[in-house]
């Protein structure tokens, strides 16, 4: 499978139109991140002043930038994009990330701006990304033209998001806790490169385990289903899409009760592309370091390994809720439990270690689930007291966890004192959770991926038939 | 009103049984929060070995200790409880908080363990909290005879639980984002004081605003409906079940499949009983801060005022998904917020403010929102930038919040930056959430508050009928 995006994260060198030397400024911020996050290739900063930004000289125009240049980075008020544009085309640069908003957002004018830079790009061969969005990382190659603060370590989670806040909260948050990402694609209005475009390079893509999507527009139903079903072929998709709702479809387009009734659309959407829907943000994250870390277990019983019963009884509910049951444990595994467990233990399941268990015991027990035939995966949850460290239960949970094949997802509330353990399970690919109920819904989507990958339909496709068109035209708004 | 808890909350004296100068015990830890924690009577340590811990006399029996004293904390082994109380009741002391584990839990033996503490309470009548609980506070006395490591703030959430876990992690929440709390309770295995009477004594507390409930068992699913009844009467109440699922069920007691068919039973007895019945933890939590903070709308259209477009619509869906919907703004509304937004605002609604939204911004946008006749509440999203400093956004959203009729929530995302902007916006009355889903969901529970009001069935009850018996033997489990 090719990756239509390949050279937007392969340049051989990257031209920043706009460059200021303000750091206050978006240019500067992603001049910055090209430079400090190591992007391998030359980098050249064009700006009419000329002179010098960290180190790098500055080119009056892009005229005048030297081979190899295969991508720019266009950071211009919305006005003067469609020039710089076309100044790239006319050097030969076939690809751009446009950063600017005041374009389709706005309404009909903004619209006839955007087909103005369609008609550049045609003219020229370009392809471009945006406009109205953040830009582009790949944390492998490394690779980052977006001015966000923090740049996300390496993982297997691919993000691509219509929404540049959504791309910079999840950065954000997975720089906290130590959660890594292969690519993330701010696609912005998407007015050329699409939706479509970033899922068949996230199949491509070999860093990149899971997909996690963001999604407002899709002016392609038909390209966005086949798209994801042949990505879905290879690796999970969890998708979110705002705009379902008549409020929702509101803040998303000015163009009230287009998509009503696009709920059950995108439903039917994600059914047949093989994707796991998601209604949050949280669930989407939730979903993506689950099926990042863990493989599906092969059948739904679950095991819970506790501290505390409460959390365990709310733990197990939603366990229930997302399909699968609390495993029925054997006469041999209760025993062998009973020899690794802290006296007073409650051997059924929950395994309730109640309120002493040492790092040691949680390993030891975790062992015993692990290799227990009748445990298809478990869930173990920790609440800090006094006398036991959580970064040692984190780590003692995280080796155990690490080389095995049935899924571990982890508990462990509490406030900030969290993110060392987080970090530490991350690092063994144990996804962490805050609470037991979003612990079950990572389990939940695991299981929802083993169940679709079981029940998927034989490619190719059937030929369309009228509920097809009618799911396309209403994720379209038709 | 009466309070049937007040001596609990207000003893004349407390003795602590077992009381321990070791500070990994957890009867030091009582000890200490009663002391540290400011409790204003007399605290008396009881222990045969006598001596004196953190400065106070320690009695060798608890027939030592002199009046007045009206509360016994006994953090004795299991086996050890019965003598106590009874050595408790003989002293004249009528109030009694039990933390050991190892009673009806346990099963068959321990639930005779447990009958043999009613027989001793009965016998001397005494009333009783737990056992297998970690006691109460009151952040108005103050009292806390708990062994948690943290003390919440004032405030107006009370909480009961039926686990230990579930009040120590909802603390330790609380103390990080500055949320405050009336009083807890933590009921254990409610062998005498149960769910009922921790009702009763939150709706008579003058300080609780609304009462959060984390329920695991209901041995008396009328007696629970009742009390519910009568505290909604005043105020609103939150309620999150374990249980519910066949696997819940079983992690909440070994009678698997008791309570199977539990979950439609408990939304029925929420029904009845005016409770606005949750899922999750999180939820829990996020429904408590909204109805602690802020009334109910009067109506169900809601601005969003935003400096990013991707949260605003996951908002909208969110708010569409919890009963409201984003409100019509006049041209009038918009014409006031051209005057006092960034250049480039899209003053529908979602108000968006694009990327350079200042502190003074948000306060002014936010005072045309909340003045707007079509505006019945508020949900402010900042994603935080570079050039806006989060926490004078919290401060200038709480400030202008703080007075007005109309609910206000925000949504401040982010990583361990956010406290501080958190605690500002709960000092100003202002409920912090992490992302908009939980921001729509507090809004969503402040506006089912509403319609419960509206909805009300007129006291005094209708006869009790087939389907409420059915009801109550669904929750007890017969």
């Amino acid at each position: 499978m090719n990756d239509p995006l390949y050279t937007f994260f392969h340049p051989r060198g990257v031209a920043v139109l706009g460059a200021s030397a303000n750091p206050t400024k978006l240019s500067y911020g992603v001049l910055h991140n090209l430079v400090m996050h190591g992007y391998p290739g030359p980098i050249y900063p064009v700006n009419p002043k000329g002179g010098e930004i960290l180190g790098l000289r500055v080119y009056p125009s892009v005229a005048d930038v030297p081979d190899p240049v295969d991508l720019a980075v266009i950071v211009l008020p919305a006005a003067q994009v469609a020039g710089a544009l076309e100044e790239c085309g006319k050097r030969g640069i076939r690809h751009a990330v446009l950063i600017a908003s005041g374009f389709g957002e706005l309404g009909a004018q903004g619209k006839e701006e955007e087909e103005r830079l369609r008609q550049v790009a045609r003219t020229y061969g370009i392809r471009f990304i945006g406009p109205n969005c953040v830009g582009v990382l790949d944390t492998y190659v490394p690779i980052d033209t977006t001015f966000s603060r923090t740049m996300p370590g390496k993982g297997g989670i691919g993000l691509v998001s219509h929404s540049g806040a959504v791309c910079g909260g999840t950065m954000d948050w997975a720089a906290v806790v130590g959660v890594g990402f292969s690519r993330i694609i701010s696609l912005g209005n998407q007015a050329d490169v699409d939706i479509a475009d970033a899922l068949d390079s996230l199949a491509a893509d070999p860093n990149t385990r899971v997909v996690a999507a963001y999604i407002e527009g899709l002016p392609d139903g038909r390209r966005f289903v086949e798209a994801a079903r042949r990505l879905t072929a290879r690796k999970p998709l969890v998708v979110l899409k705002a705009g379902r709702t008549p409020s929702g479809t509101r803040a998303v387009s000015s163009h009230t009760g287009a998509l009503a009734g696009a709920e059950q659309a995108f439903l039917a959407a994600c059914r047949r592309a093989g994707a796991i829907p998601v209604e949050t943000l949280e669930e989407m994250v939730d979903a993506a370091i689950a099926l990042a870390y863990r493989r599906p277990p092969r059948s739904l019983r679950i095991a819970i390994l506790t501290n505390a019963g409460g959390p365990a009884a709310v733990g197990a509910d939603h366990v229930d809720r997302h399909g699968m049951r609390l495993a029925d444990l054997s006469p041999e595994t209760q025993a062998r439990l009973r020899e690794v467990c802290p006296p007073g233990t409650m051997t059924g399941n929950p395994v309730d270690m109640l309120g002493g268990p040492q790092a040691d015991h949680y390993a030891a027990a975790l062992k015993v689930l692990l290799e227990a035939p009748e445990v298809d995966g478990v869930m173990t949850i920790f609440v800090p007291q006094a006398i036991t460290p959580l970064y040692d239960v984190a780590v003692a949970v995280g080796r155990t966890a690490e080389t095995a094949e049935k899924p571990v997802v982890c508990c462990i509330s509490g406030g900030g004192g969290i993110r060392a353990a987080a970090r530490a399970l991350h690092t063994h690919s144990v996804p962490h959770y805050l609470t037991p109920c979003r612990a079950a819904f990572g389990l939940g989507a695991l299981w929802k991926y083993a169940h679709i990958r079981e029940t998927r339909p034989p490619d190719p496709e059937p030929p369309p038939d009228l509920d097809r068109e009618r799911v396309c035209a209403l994720l379209e708004g038709r």
